[in-house]
């Protein structure tokens, strides 16, 4: 499957956060053998988070994953942002009132907040696009949502990443199970040969084995290391591949007396 | 100013690397009030990279700043995408050339790389697209690029942290300085009063300040805390209004019975 990630948040924009939500689920994504295709972070604004959906929509991926303005407060749009973009009303969802409404109460019960009752901003979180399924938030209040356009699922998941990572995971992980491809990730750091140095060699390798995708990056430290790494995304030999090109690019590493290390 | 950063490189797509890159880059802009408007990691592919410079530079922002795939190897390929996308020839570029070569030459004669003088995947480096101003690279071997795309200035920068920071505070740091607005951010924790009980009166604030970006952020941990935060962006008095709105605000949380904290 083809995914695309929407991150919003001023926050991160202006480098207070830090990003790791898309690093966390890229891993994810990836492990199952399916394709992050870009992310996007955006600010919250209505217009542009409406803009924005419908230009990630065009691409057609199998899966779109947004992440953050989700919360109560009047600068959290997404879900207006995005049923904008979709043409969709925001209508009172029944579930997604009864799990916030769940969720005070229990926070009133033990005493985590003073506060009682369903106010306009608890209830604003129930607001969803027309034709969303809630998705119960086990680590706080504001519910996930997924709604379908098209051949293209949307998940809508909180920017708070324990309340992100288990919805992703209860709700996602499953999906991404189910169509599961393979993919392949293998590597070693050698050091003594540049870059520039083995790059023709992984060029030919790449002719030899155009089902991979062979890759050096540079690392900077007291001696040059290199790390390469080779990778596969649904092929069916793809294990005997990688493996195969991995002696193939030692043997040269070795001829040409650079020294392989394992990868920390 | 405005600007946008382009982020590419599949490593970071496949969640194997976390981009950290956009994160510094971000404070730094946003520290001397100039505004990220938006981030986009994609991948080294060709007509990517090229319908991407075309897209960001429909936005008109005054800098787009990329990093990543500027290395000699086959898949760096963000020169050629950006060349494409800008409809500029890639040309043999003397300076560059230069830059490349004498790096090269310190390598090898400190014994760092075993490889003399200028292969083909070196020389690769030295190709940029048409009008460039190559930037030197104080920390590794490929130079960046400036290119003045109508009002746009587009930054290519490395994507290896330690060459990017050290290009990003030769290059752009000045820009940002001479231009610089100012950027106010201030804040503190809470516990006590979650989030939706203090949207209310946080909506009345910001229309007390309209020129103020008040916003709050549910902490995570044993206790339940949120962090407020106050930010303007070239307010002449944004000091002043600021420290005005957390006085309001504080008062409202102790009225409340809310515990003030200070921000770690």
């Amino acid at each position: 499957m083809d995914v695309e990630f929407i991150i919003i948040g001023n926050e991160i924009l202006i480098g207070k956060t830090l990003d790791s939500n898309s690093n966390w689920m890229a891993k994810r994504v990836t492990k199952y053998g399916h394709r992050v295709r870009r992310v996007t972070t955006i600010g919250d604004d209505l217009d542009i988070i409406s803009d924005m959906i419908k230009d990630v929509l065009s691409r057609n991926p199998d899966l779109i994953i947004t992440s953050g303005g989700m919360g109560p407060t009047f600068d959290d749009m997404t879900l207006e942002g995005i049923a904008k973009g979709l043409n969709r009303e925001l209508k009172l969802d029944e579930h997604a009132y009864n799990m916030i409404k769940t969720s005070y109460e229990k926070a009133h019960r033990i005493g985590l907040l003073k506060l009682e009752g369903m106010t306009k901003e608890r209830k604003k979180m129930a607001y969803l696009p027309e034709g969303s399924v809630p998705l119960p938030n086990t680590r706080g209040t504001a519910p996930g949502v997924k709604i379908k356009q098209g051949e293209t699922t949307i998940f809508i998941l909180p920017g708070v990443p324990a309340e992100m990572k288990a919805m992703f995971l209860n709700v996602i992980t499953p999906i991404l199970k189910e169509k599961a491809g393979k993919f392949i990730e293998k590597g070693f750091l050698f050091e003594g040969i540049g870059e520039s140095q083995i790059a023709p060699y992984v060029s030919k390798l790449e002719h030899k084995y155009p089902q991979l995708w062979i890759k050096t990056h540079p690392r900077i430290g007291l001696s040059v290391e290199v790390e390469l790494s080779i990778t596969s995304f649904n092929v069916d030999n793809g294990e005997e591949l990688t493996d195969k090109a991995l002696m193939d690019i030692k043997k040269i590493i070795l001829t040409l007396n650079g020294k392989i290390k394992n990868r920390k």
